[in-house]
């Protein structure tokens, strides 16, 4: 592979330096140890953990300096000397996730839990993550990409679109059954409104303004709930379902979030908190849990299944991300807007127009 | 049946009012309606939640005047004139537990959650419960009790016996997994340790002072911890499972009790929550919820295979509750006691004896 | 209600005596016993069970004189005096199925196994079904059925629809799976094609000839195969499905349905065992059974919840039963059709125009 | 390490031509690729695979020259240069199990289906196995063994303990339910005695003659059956568990033992096959597996999970495996006395006493 000595990328020095773009090193191939691979980079996207990476807010922190991003495709373009039985290969294209690498031993990973790996690597967090052009990653955790799924369109579904599907796997729900979606014409929503719709459950998507309500229903939603001219949610919810939703799949950082959804869920129903805010608790009651028998699952990304399923699904067409493309020297701008909460939908970065 | 027309009951005339012994009248068989059975009882457990009941302080109101209790035992002396297919006959030994009626038609029914019916009847809440000597109950939702258990033996099994087995049961956890139980020389606790053990699970037992720590290792607790004197229980706790807890059933009404459960849960473990205290909020962080994947519980009492799989496991000797045996007439002494938390293991009513 | 003294009923005499329509008495309102209910019927779904119910060739016998049909749609017209809590009204319009009654006490009852009730009654089989004009049925198992589903759409659903419906349910795969359905242009197959779609799954439709190579795809399929062409069915489905597939719903009385299914489908792959033969045997190789960890599901019919989710997702229109309307004095012409494989799709007769 | 140029091994020259012992080169340390490591082993179980791998009558056929065993424990003295983040070090006593290698990054690998991983090795049946002195096995898949567990003591926990224990787990039932064990007294049968006492379920033993008696008794078994005696042994299944037993774990190679188990089993019981028969089928009645609803598991040995799970519930001292201890060198008539059935237990072969 012909590979450069240096690449641009996107660094945080340090902890609320905030991210600038350097020049830096690239690992050369020869450097790579067993199991490693090196990535040639198409684009990646932004997600709201970036910016807690960034900013260094959450209780668990991240390393500095640190090359951010976990959602990134591109080309293999080298494999570590000494690596046994690669699951993939050299010019393979594949996407990188949050989680870069599960040590697939631990009793976590035995289990499937490879999320809480007790050697976990997270990508633009724990190890330099998509925020590059040439990106070091592990052979046994990348993503293999389906030739029918452009790169960019992959980039969001191995964050957002993988959290979503697995906390939509994972809520004991069936076929028919009604989902609360709050967000649903955000970043995570809107991909969360498609993959339920493919999974044949009943979706009420919450969120604010005429242009959510036109993209949630032209997904599928099957009722659309305006937070800011509804006045009794809970109510309006429980009258729909007939009693309450079977599930709800909370992505807010607020507690509200998270309480208005003990009371509008059904008897027995699920909540799948996948937020992670810096320090909100959850603040439900705890009579109203135990009477009403909720289940609330801490739903944390996806392992390599949940991967490659969300992947294949929107591989089929079934699932589409709605993503502004802009360049990685935007990056600035882009961590600005999102901290002002001013970025609609997903953005994915073009890493090689810098 | 030699049904008397008047009988001793325990009746709280008002919220607040106190609970004190009256005369009351009996339902006369030939009042019974299709499906109502009078039962004539021998013994009644009182539980935490009479009091909730007699001092009203929960969100959901009881009816009053009100005659409590939810754990009694008696023989069956009629069945309303009507009645179809009734699963048990008079002369039948049978218990009595807080889901005094289940529709059985309902959609939480038909899934088999029949605490969360939307017709349901709580004994000793929203129907006169077992703090009297016949007890108007439902042939549907009475537990048959096997002749090798004794009544007084039976009758905790009937609402504490089946809260904690029932949360153990849902726990998701496996043989030689660590359950943590708070408060395990308690009137739960010490029942929880023993279906614990009886499926195979090794138990940390919480817990204060030299009397209880006797007990719960008596009882096959394969670890003990006293919490009035051990600093760090988390760090405890990791050290004995080798990482955290698979799983903890927690009783206790303080929000604490389950906020330190997500700190010594091992990743993906469960936290089954069976309180039901008044106000108390979960106030667990969503971050480690989420980072560790916790699933919260609400595990509300059980529904009738529970019962019978409770009382059948202790009816084979593999289960004791600890009580102690006092009059009906006592029952003012005995709320006293408990609201000053003077009370060790569970209490069991002679209702014969006022 | 004005309930006539008589009516027109298709009976068998006794065991091979053939089908015939009668005069026969109807059970007035007054000699309905509690839980009963009287349900004037519009039509009824002829099924492949009711021609063993008529020929007696299954090892557990009906009974004689027997009234076969277990899918029938009607108006109840009185509910049996001293009935209580009866979750359906007079003059609601409901669904009965081939579980006509279940107790909703024995163990199996408990566990949600309504269909393996100690006490069950069988539509026609057991107890009159559906093949007359006024049925005795019982208020706690008919299905209700939804204002937007017309009674004749609804009928098979109750049966074929429930059968399909269940197996799928329970047949442990997930959205994007893919499940193969032997016979999928027939009477259960071409439902199951609807509700796997609806539930996310990718289709194998096997069946013969043109017309039903165009019926599957149009319903969504998404291969086709057709038995009477192709040589290799095994080699197809595991290319198509790269390994094999995830699950097989079969509804065939022939043993080498199942057998073939070993071999199609992909390791810890679900056979859905619907069918009822008099006398096949699995004959499947116990072998590769454990060395692929295939699991076999014994699926029969379904439960009073997997009625109202059938009912309700073809109320929402995502599923459509095919069937020809007939007369139930047709119905010995349509036994002999049946017993020569004559038939295609389901039949539905008019109960009223005799 | 000091590995010495060759070793003693019992090897099959060719399918049928018999296992002889003979000297043979050890792989050197330098020698192992990434991720292998060499192994001195102790002591090996023979098991009835081994007799299966030795004649070839197997569907799918074993290598030869074959060297076989694969319930083998001993000290691991090199680990192959480059490999990376091994979770087992040199000097670390491990076991060798029936799945010698999983890739840990196909399908069934990720979804912990390691058994039937698409590039699976099995020890002494596609590379060699446990009957020699220095074994070459991989890092990722040994099994630790906890120093209060011999060597012996763990050699047929790793194939028979891991096989019951895993169909045990799988098997649906919960704490008090009934399972049935034909061949209770065996080798594998009287290590599931004891997993599922552990477990809290109900046994009934199933085997013959007063010696096998007093062992399944004593191992905890509730009820006793001696086929060689008992004329209704379906009957007394039955009546004993007051309707059918919920699940049976069958052994055997004769279809007559899964036939059985449909009719024994209570309705949606279900029958955990474990057996690996050349050439039997299931012969089980289509009819009566969908009408009583009975689901039949293809259970095969067990993932490094259930292995851990079944070591360390053996190393807590609740599960002895009864073996008889010979020489490596005794192998031929060990497989001699196995092909005539007069094996009693387990054998464990000291394989440095040649
Ligand atoms: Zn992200
Ligand atoms: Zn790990
Ligand atoms: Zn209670
Ligand atoms: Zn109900
Ligand atoms: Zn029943
Ligand atoms: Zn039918
Ligand atoms: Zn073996
Ligand atoms: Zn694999």
């Amino acid at each position: 592979a012909n590979v450069p000595a240096t690449q641009k990328v996107a660094i945080v020095a340090s902890e609320g330096s905030g991210v600038h773009i350097k020049d830096h090193p690239v690992k050369l191939p020869s450097q790579l140890a067993p199991g490693e691979c090196l990535i040639k980079l198409h684009c990646t996207g932004v997600c709201h953990t970036d910016l807690h990476a960034a900013t260094g807010d959450w209780p668990v922190k991240p390393m500095t300096p640190l090359i951010g991003g976990h959602e990134g495709v591109g080309d293999i373009v080298a494999i570590g000397e000494g690596t046994i039985n690669s699951p993939v290969q050299v010019g393979q294209r594949v996407g990188v996730k949050w989680i870069a690498y599960s040590c697939l031993n631990c009793e976590q990973c035995r289990k499937g839990y490879e999320q809480t790996c007790a050697n976990v690597k997270l990508s633009g967090y724990t190890v330099d993550g998509t925020f590059q052009q040439y990106l070091v990653s592990y052979t046994n955790c990348v993503t293999p990409i389906p030739d029918n799924l452009e790169s960019a369109a992959a980039a969001s579904i191995l964050c957002a679109g993988v959290t979503v599907y697995r906390a939509l796997k994972y809520s004991e729900t069936g076929a028919g059954d009604w989902v609360v979606l709050p967000g649903a014409g955000g970043g995570l929503g809107h991909l969360a409104v498609q993959y339920a719709k493919y999974m044949g459950r009943r979706v009420i998507a919450i969120d604010g303004g005429e242009e959510k309500r036109k993209l949630c229903l032209a997904l599928g939603a099957d009722h659309w709930i305006d937070y800011t001219t509804t006045k009794d949610i809970v109510g309006e919810i429980k009258k729909v379902t007939n009693g309450g939703a079977h599930a709800a799949v909370v992505t807010t950082a607020s507690p509200s979030g998270y309480t208005q959804a003990i009371d509008y869920l059904r008897q027995n129903g699920h909540l799948m908190a996948v937020g992670l805010p810096s320090t909100a608790t959850l603040d439900a009651s705890i009579f109203f849990t135990v009477f009403k028998s909720i289940t609330i699952h801490g739903s944390y990304v996806g392992n390599r299944q949940d991967a490659v399923e969300a992947i294949e699904i929107a591989a089929s067409g079934a699932v589409k991300c709605h993503y502004q493309t802009k360049k990685l020297k935007d990056i600035e701008q882009v961590y600005d807007d999102m901290a002002k909460g001013k970025i609609a939908g997903r953005i994915v970065l073009d890493v090689n127009d810098v």
